[in-house]
């Protein structure tokens, strides 16, 4: 399925407005800690949330704005998780009441999220000076609201597409920030979208949490699940196109929609990890089960000794077999084939399960790329999975290792 | 339960002796890579091995060849893993043979271990040059086994002690190598002890099974389980107690003493971690059952982002609890309290899930110190756990990302 990338990020689906401010929570003065995503009309929304049992504040807060199955604005901070402190509800509430102060919509229409340092003391009152600021300042500014939800990130994440839904054009954007931290903490991952399709919200919460499976379950940087990971959808229907309230032909394209943005955001996230020099994606296939192709896959993408390999340049496939092996999936090492591709070529190191003799010299050149493929081959089945990393680097410690202060 | 230290490793029972030399596996001449332990007598034998699919050749070879509760001599291998290969059963079963051709004891009462390279063929031919030396030279020579079985090890792992049982003094020793690889490669644990205690094959296995789900299988380095892991005990009953054949009082004793040695190895294993500066023990109390002390245990010493933590001497107590909340154990995040400890003192940083106010100048002496116990209190029962790991450093990255060759 093919989907016409265009600018404007969160932005670009009718009725978007978006921006970014620095209000305080964070020391550094240029860097923006305080973001909102407005709809012009109340939408669909839909969540999907950490699945620690130590959730960040918001992440409660935000479950109970959206169980209605609608939202209009997305409120965040970084610099601070508001998890772990004893007030932190009220906190969340508090960042979604003064929203309701400065543009009228309801607090409980209003998604709420934070990222940073785990259980300090999260004050209002920075917001609180700012937020006029920052509702003044709605426009076509995506790339405002990409920055401020950013901790450790080096890249803002940013995805925008139009395709045409039963006869109307219509639009689809994103924006994430990924495995950082502030100072340093968690590696939170926070993805906001949005979308003008008309869709119902159970539709809409039916999409999201198929989708996930297959994009942001499967990035892995470090293996840490963080508490404030949350997934938010807002589609508002102004495309105008006959709203989706069931499976079929419109179902299956916005399907499609969604996944060519999730997965697009995953690969972002994952070439960004924390000290990442190479994107590394796990490709398996021939697999006896669904289950089995994603359970190897993100076991492997996952192993450090792979991953540290991987930084290395070394065609070192033990690792990848070895993961195999422990992934708990159930596969016959003795039909496993794994090459490693990349844009310089591809080099098969591995043919049922045993070592091949290959080109040390081509696997070199390979491995040097900054996007890599390992292609795993179960010869089992026919199911199949990817799975989204980044190598282990001596800049990961060094992000992980340093003092909060 | 006190056991008195001694000294002659897995040397230190009545009736074993073993060595160590270089045989040419590894190019490196004064790195000794080829390992044998001998008993004079027929021993009991009980050995645990890794629950990886890919399992080293040597790991199948042993299995069957202490199947029916007996053995004599432990050869082994470093440089190669003989893991992968096409021809790696017969070449486990070469060095079993080699030993009977030398010794007399039969192959089928040799165990065999390798560690090394994994996928990489493995030529008898250095062995088959350095086997009469090696078996001449057997004597008093734990220590050199103990290096011939080292790889990316930075120390030698050997312990020893003395009890008496039913009367009789007896013995145990034993010699591990870990986290370390040769060119370099897989992380695989290798654990041979000893003992002159009279017990039967069926109750040695029973004791080391139940041993080692609370002394090796609760280290962790880095996660990746190796495809070569083996521990293996020989008891030959030279000390003349009256045989263990049964549950009693000598069989707790004996698996004190057991546990005496593994723990202390485990703590070895651990604290000489690929890159490691620091021995982190995680004590988990208070917990509702068994299972879910060691899943929270665990799952801890595993955070890459806590190992950090560790590594910078960082008193980020949120990346303790966001782990035993993405652990699965059930807990009550609500009851939880952790304390770091070490010889400098020690600092509770979190009570009942939120946050303390603490000394960070305290926290940072505490956790500046090379042995760190993380204690968390579940305060919901009354089972308990430790795990043992390490930091996460830049020399981890830097030994596992370097090139094979």
């Amino acid at each position: 399925m093919n989907f016409k990338e265009v600018s404007g990020g969160v932005c670009a689906p009718a009725g978007f407005t978006a921006n970014g401010v620095h209000c305080g929570i964070r020391k550094n003065k240029i860097k923006k800690d305080f973001a909102l995503i407005v709809s012009s009309v109340r939408a669909s929304a839909a969540g999907v949330y950490t699945q620690n049992l130590v959730k960040g504040a918001p992440v409660i807060v935000t479950k109970k704005h959206l169980s209605d199955g609608y939202a209009q604005a997305i409120v965040v901070n970084s610099g601070n998780a508001n998890t772990c402190n004893s007030n932190g509800i009220e906190i969340a509430e508090g960042m979604c009441e003064m929203v309701e102060r400065v543009s009228g919509i309801p607090a409980n229409d209003v998604a709420v999220a934070s990222t940073g340092v785990i259980g300090q003391k999260l004050d209002l009152s920075p917001m609180l000076e700012h937020i006029g600021e920052l509702y003044e300042g709605l426009g076509d500014n995506s790339s405002a609201a990409a920055e401020a939800i950013m901790t450790t990130d080096t890249v803002k994440k940013e995805v925008a597409i139009e395709f045409t839904l039963g006869g109307k054009t219509c639009r689809m954007g994103g924006i994430a920030k990924g495995v950082g931290m502030v100072c340093p903490n968690m590696a939170t991952n926070l993805i906001f979208i949005t979308s003008d399709v008309a869709i119902s919200p159970a539709m809409l919460d039916k999409a999201l949490k198929e989708d996930v499976k297959s994009s942001f379950n499967m990035v892995s940087v470090d293996g840490d699940q963080s508490t404030n990971d949350t997934c938010c959808i807002l589609s508002n229907g102004l495309a105008g196109n006959e709203p989706i309230t069931s499976d079929g032909a419109a179902f299956r394209l916005f399907r499609h929609a969604l996944n060519y943005c999730t997965v697009k955001l995953s690969k972002m996230l994952a070439k960004d990890g924390e000290g990442a020099t190479k994107l590394i994606e796990c490709k398996v296939v021939g697999a006896k089960s669904l289950k089995a192709a994603r359970t190897v896959a993100k076991t492997v993408i996952k192993s450090s000794l792979f991953k540290a390999a991987m930084f290395g340049a070394d065609a070192n496939w033990g690792r990848v077999l070895c993961a195999i092996g422990y992934s708990g999936a159930q596969v016959d090492i003795s039909k496993i084939d794994v090459t490693f591709i990349s844009r310089a070529g591809e080099v098969k190191v591995c043919e049922n399960g045993f070592g091949l003799d290959f080109s040390e010299e081509l696997a070199k050149k390979v491995l040097s790329e900054d996007e890599i493929t390992v292609l795993i081959d179960l010869k089992s089945g026919v199911f199949k999975s990817t799975a989204w990393g980044c190598d282990l680097t001596y800049d990961y410690v060094k992000i992980n290792g340093d003092y909060r202060t």
